[in-house]
């Protein structure tokens, strides 16, 4: 039994300054978690105790699917790492430090190499395999902007499985098996989930999906559309339009258009002095052209152009996923003097990738130039004439500019179509919950884990790897089930299962909500009890309220008509008991809610 | 139930080269931990199980004295480390990082700190004390020299406890608690124990003990009494003799010596050319001068010299943890050119700390020197003239020299006495499975953390605290409980209570053998099942052997007659109990194993 009396716990009236959402300030306020450094967290014994419920529900269905337990150690040795590239590839974002003898280690973000050097040890066989093996391990990210808690940290604890097959069809099987499990450990959490499909960054891999519990503030963005598709904003391709004919498209002219920095004053002047007879110019037709600097992990950084609709942001998050492992820097002032044919406001294609001059060795002088897919062949486009107050009209693509690839950057709008042609998109936001991964041979192929297939003959095994945030689910957990006083937990994750309160100073109300606490821990329902004698009842409610214990037990004035009030903190009616068989009672409303 | 054929293990018939002990060698091979770097550790599913089952007693003795539980972080910033000095203390032997910010981070090896601020931040009162927290949780140490698997590591899993008294009465009763908790733990986990007196190290704090359990490969040496006195041999403190009156002791006179730049070259020639009346000269007669460099936690490096009867040497051990947190280096050639005055062979105290002659400033020009504390004032000594050749005689403490103060660096001997006059000191060798600490108000102080007394008063509070190496507990328990074939675990840490063993290729064998697996498992008994169908019995029994299950059970030829085989792993004789009941008889053997 937790008694408030002795239980490590001060609540906090104040909301935490640095938390933004809700999960991070009641975490915080009510005393389950408590920062130690940006993005480090320490666990108090409530967290704890609603930790390791998360923990017991992922053991449970991963042992359901015959994955085995194992534990790797967060600190490793470089080498393995470099084999696969991601030392390099992982840029700042991973803690690297050097021992004592200046050998170089990490802390590991994530365990691929090592799972799969474990396995290249142990198994030679075909008949080893399918295999899936876990951990639920400490991992470490050096995140820029660590944030919202527990939610993005650069400490945290995740759940991350690895499978191992001879071919494609037992990666897919396996694939599938844990994304089962994911979809039972989500319901058991009471967790609402989407899986959409993504992008599979750093990590490599055919195929990947994550799962999204939507809430306003998730960091993520997704789209769904009527007929079922669903992706991450990030994973979102764009509907490429048929080409034109360029045939009898007229040719392109250059119109003075003098202070027409951005596409708003350019569409106003394009409108009043070069009106279109059948229709108003909007910024769909004008070409923008956005410079950024992408930093690769190695450190060297070069400009890049990304030419797309006006009527288009550069969505940042897309961006970044497209040209990953580089970052998305802010050109500078200093990257924009290096090169004086980018006149800002009135950049166009001409200066720029294959369009550009070519140098001495027959090589484009221009910064390379990338399209949003929907700039086809045959397209035309109001866009910068590269001079000071002055834009092209009717340039066309294909005729009058190419590019040197295209690029999925611009952002993702409600109505859009969906690439599968199931509707217009609807977009909503929600946190990564779960991450499951068809990596396929990147990794048994750079750390050469082959077995020995029927025929004898040694082949590279394909691999899965899946990870669940469960520190993050927890945060998920908290964000999905609070209220304005406080947290509101689903029973099975709560610290515990019922809040006995004793109120007023009589001490037959004490002896009473003893021996009902008691007699609850008997039928073995885990009870927090608050036997604090000299404090107010507001304040006790107020922290069962925070606290979030889903069965509230009141033992106080109604003892002397001999009853109790139950109420739950999910909210409905206060019942009143009888004191006498209260705990049974009580119980049964426990397992209904265990049972829900 | 665990299943041989699909259970992730491959045992090893070879031991891995790095395998100095018996625990590390068969945790290895049986396949229960794997190396990832020098003393960093995978844990595979059959080390995690019995790891789980260590910390579960843990735990347990944990909550039976209140001791609440919360988890930390392993990456902690600086600043709490250096406003104790520890961040320097720890020198080498802490792993050190910056973040993507250039903000300084250490991998905590223990966290006094962060526990003194978490308390710090959520009390204030008197009231709220005793306190006691504890976690289980992953340490890093950069040992110079990880060595025996887990027993020491860098990487490595702790129970570390903490208490928070008003005063110290109340600090002595959770010390006194935190010990019996202890003594439970080891006990429960049939781990023989002896505590003894220790030094406090880096540590800091009032009194210290440790926990050592006895073993010929364990890395500490420790002393008993026959009258009970027990310590690590580097907390032995040397009685001191009485000092002798220098009135008519001989003159110190030097001799010729030539060739005697050892104490048994100095013996020899002594007894041959200056025989004594009463009897030959002993090594004890001489006074040895033992040069050594301290290197600090900051870097710097000074040279020390150590006096002390020439029948003993140095212990490496007991000056480190004299001198810590400087750690003690060998004296190189350039550190002796620097120093002309130190003639090798014949060094003496006449040009050492006090004694040698005076700078401009009146400072001392001599190396730092510290005497073992059997040389009081008027011991007469043969000691070196510091010219080659030459040695003095007669040369009488505290008359014709001194030093800077004394040290606890010579080696303890079986024989000597115990401080407390409880009689002759034995030597004894174990491994350290947990210290307690009566640390007192350092890190209170240091930090900041008082609490308002009875009277209102600010008071600083005064702390203990309490580490069990709980890695290294398992691998003490593989050390104590192993034989030639593998390991012996007892019952209640075992992976499996029973291996089930099905031998030969008879379908009817393994049919009987999975039936009575699976009846043992619904009796509640944890079944390891080897269900490998092409795998020799030869082969299955070594490994059951390796493994170390308590209970064998092996289904094979006696199947014909309706038994089965049932053997204990710790030897005895083997039972031949009827199929039908089989579960129950062994069921009932694992029951008086557990309770055992």
């Amino acid at each position: 039994m937790l008694r408030m009396s002795s239980l490590f716990l001060r609540t906090l009236r104040e909301d935490p300054v640095d938390a933004e959402v809700a999960s991070h300030r009641l975490l915080v306020r009510a005393g389950y978690i408590r920062r130690a450094a940006p993005g480090i967290y320490t666990w108090l014994p409530l967290g704890l105790r609603v930790l390791a419920k998360v923990e017991q529900v992922v053991r449970e269905e991963m042992a359901a699917i015959d994955a085995q337990e194992v534990h790797f150690p967060a600190l490793l040795p470089k080498e393995p790492y470099e084999a696969t590239g991601r030392w390099t590839e992982y840029g700042p974002n991973i803690f690297r430090l050097k021992d004592r003898r200046e050998n170089d280690y990490l802390l590991a973000p994530t365990h691929e190499e090592m799972f799969t050097l474990l396995v290249k040890d142990l198994y030679s066989s075909y008949k080893d395999l399918p295999l899936a093996l876990y951990q639920i391990q400490t991992k470490y990210r050096d995140e820029a902007r660590p944030r919202a808690g527990l939610i993005r940290g650069r400490e945290f604890i995740m759940k991350d499985a690895y499978s191992f097959d001879v071919d494609d069809a037992g990666l897919e099987a396996s694939y599938e098996r844990q994304r089962g499990a994911y979809q039972r450990i989500f319901t058991r959490l009471g967790l609402e989930y989407v899986i959409v499909a993504a992008t599979s960054g750093a990590m490599g891999g055919s195929r990947s999906e994550e799962f999204l519990t939507p809430t306003a503030i998730g960091e993520d963005t997704f789209v769904r559309s009527p007929g079922g598709y669903t992706a991450n904003v990030e994973a979102v391709t764009t509907p490429v339009p048929e080409s034109i004919d360029l045939d009898g498209l007229p040719a392109a002219h250059v119109e003075d258009t003098p202070d027409t920095p951005t596409i708003e004053t350019l569409v106003a002047h394009a409108n009043a002095t070069f009106p279109r007879a059948d229709r108003p110019w909007t910024g769909a037709d004008t070409l923008k052209n956005v410079v950024v600097a992408l930093r690769q992990p190695d450190g060297t950084r070069e400009l890049l152009v990304v030419g797309l609709p006006g009527d288009r942001e550069v969505d940042a998050k897309r961006l970044e996923a497209a040209v990953a492992p580089a970052e998305v820097e802010v050109a500078t002032d200093e990257d924009l003097k290096a090169r004086p044919e980018i006149v800002k406001g009135y950049l166009g294609p001409a200066v720029l990738g294959p369009n550009a001059p070519l140098d001495a060795d027959g090589v484009s002088t221009g910064v390379r130039y990338l399209l949003d897919p929907r700039v086809v062949p045959g397209t035309r486009w109001i866009t910068g004439a590269n001079v000071a107050g002055k834009h092209v009209f009717d340039l066309v693509a294909g005729r009058d500019f190419t590019a040197d690839g295209t690029v999925e950057a611009a952002e993702v709008r409600a109505g859009d179509p969906a690439p599968d042609g199931s509707g217009p998109l609807e977009l909503a936001r929600g946190i990564e919950i779960g991450h499951i991964f068809a990596l396929g041979r990147k990794y048994a192929e750079a750390l050469g884990l082959k077995v020995l297939d029927q025929n004898g003959k040694a082949v590279t095994v394909t691999m899965g790897s899946y990870g669940i945030g469960v520190s993050r689910v927890l945060a998920a957990l908290a964000e999905a089930n609070h209220d304005n006083a406080g947290l509101v937990w689903p029973a099975h994750v709560a610290p515990a299962h019922v809040h006995v309160v004793a109120t007023g100073k009589d001490a037959a109300v004490f002896e009473a909500a003893e021996k009902i606490a008691g007699e609850l821990e008997g039928r073995g329902v885990e009870v927090l009890y608050d036997d604090r004698f000299k404090v107010s009842p507001g304040v006790k409610f107020a922290d069962a309220e925070l606290l979030g214990v889903p069965v509230l037990v009141v033992v106080g004035r109604g003892l002397a008509e001999g009853t109790v009030e139950v109420r739950r903190r999910a909210g409905g009616e206060p019942q009143h008991v009888a004191v006498d068989g209260a705990s049974e009672t009580i119980a049964a409303t426990v397992a209904e809610l265990l049972e829900g």
